[in-house]
């Protein structure tokens, strides 16, 4: 199958001053994603990554209630030539299960009008889904503010493109396991979670968390999902972020940058801020 | 019925150095979309301009083709109490039909199977929806390159947060017609579709778009369903949104800061860059 996995593309652009010149954007197309053969979702996305974005989202969608109810994720090769490398197929099923026809929930919990439509609805519906963390472990301050630093070192499209956001998995040492860019920050997120699941690396207990963008109420619950006590995010929470965090008995900072941060929730797990 | 319109909520921090304080987050919270009566979406938002919200993502989405046919958008009282103003209804028909229950045309075309997920088959699904715009109106070069600032200036919950996406529409002499604040980006950018729409002003021949985020095709596409020529980012544009600008014979400017911008296309709009 011929596929460029290019994240970036040179398009012709013109500026004051300096004229017509080359320019390289990144490149957005369309995923279908299939759950056992249905079309679930259609994500806009940077390709490469495809099979872990898939299997993240079906996870993190809960349509998947655990990394072993999937059985397989593969590329569509049965669509048209134009479509093909852009449609992706998870099989879910009981964990042994021969049959993955049988698992199929369809659209997430919190995207049906069944959650009520509020705050305290949605977070209720997440419940239903998963337990609260554990304590711990304990993390050292000056890692956890130089988590975007880190990040920043493998975001090579970024560089290029100013167009990508990124998110990364750590070791509590602040090592970094993963780095996966999207123009999508929540696939970028999903990417890892799915690289986590297909490497049988789920729940994620002593791993952090760091993205790019704001963290709003999605980004949390994916990591609650995968079981990331820390998440990081450069820029502001929002308020249903920071009542699931607290649910969620996560860690939640924001705004870190310059070395410091704000903890909105879990300071427990800081090193020196109990 | 009793229900805030507030946009941002205190909530305890910390950090290192400064210990416990109070800090504002940004609201976020589900909105139900309905279309003559039947849920089409939940999107996570923040409160305020919701009725506007619901009719621009009624037309954005391509549900009603035309703001003729958006008979009504009201607030749904008929729900739990916890749910109230988070729900929402569009009733959508033919111009002049008494019922509106013959035009509900569900999911969105791009986000079928149906355009063949790929770049191509997604604005040839477009394509089929909205004409290229026409050519100008001519824009002067200083105008465009001051739209964030002057944005800037409209966003109160943004200084207050740091976690609010901001669009504004401005006529040719840069003067500010409306704004609007939200956790998210499309978010913001249907409420002014919206505004448009119900105050009857659309199409938007002679105005200018300007957002706080990056540039992606979804951008694009409401900009160009509102018949908006113009749309400048003070991010990244991506390959798919550049495409569709393209398409669109609509003018698309990245990177628009510090007194300058990129524009990928439609150049001839602006003064003395043809």
């Amino acid at each position: 199958m011929a596929r460029s996995i290019a994240r970036a593309l040179a398009v012709p652009a013109w500026r004051p001053g300096r004229g017509a010149y080359e320019d390289r954007v990144a490149i957005e197309e369309p995923l279908e994603i299939r759950v056992n053969g249905a079309a679930v979702a259609v994500t806009l996305r940077t390709p490469g990554e495809d099979l872990e974005l898939a299997a993240g989202f079906a996870l993190t969608e809960g349509i998947a209630r655990a990394a072993a109810e999937i059985q397989s994720v593969d590329l569509v090769d049965d669509v048209p030539p134009e479509a093909r490398g852009n449609v992706v197929n998870v099989r879910v099923g009981a964990p042994g299960a021969s049959d993955g026809t049988s698992r199929l929930t369809g659209r997430p919990a919190f995207i049906s009008a069944a959650c009520g439509v509020c705050g305290r609805g949605t977070l209720e519906a997440v419940r239903r889904r998963a337990e609260p963390l554990p304590d711990g472990p304990l993390v050292a301050r000056a890692i956890l503010a130089s988590l975007p630093e880190r990040l920043r070192t493998a975001q090579p499209t970024f560089d290029e493109t100013g167009g990508l956001h990124a998110a990364g998995l750590f070791d509590l040492s602040g090592t970094l396991l993963a780095a996966r860019e999207d123009v999508g920050r929540h696939n970028a997120v999903d990417k890892l979670v799915g690289w986590a699941a297909l490497g049988g690396r789920l729940p994620l207990r002593e791993a952090l968390l760091c993205v790019s963008g704001r963290a709003g109420f999605e980004i949390l619950l994916k990591a609650w999902i995968a079981a990331i006590p820390v998440v990081a995010s450069v820029s502001a929470p929002s308020h249903l972020a920071v009542a699931l965090a607290e649910e969620a008995n996560l860690t939640l900072l924001g705004f870190v940058r310059g070395g410091t941060f704000a903890a909105y929730t879990g300071r427990e797990r800081i090193q020196g801020a109990q």
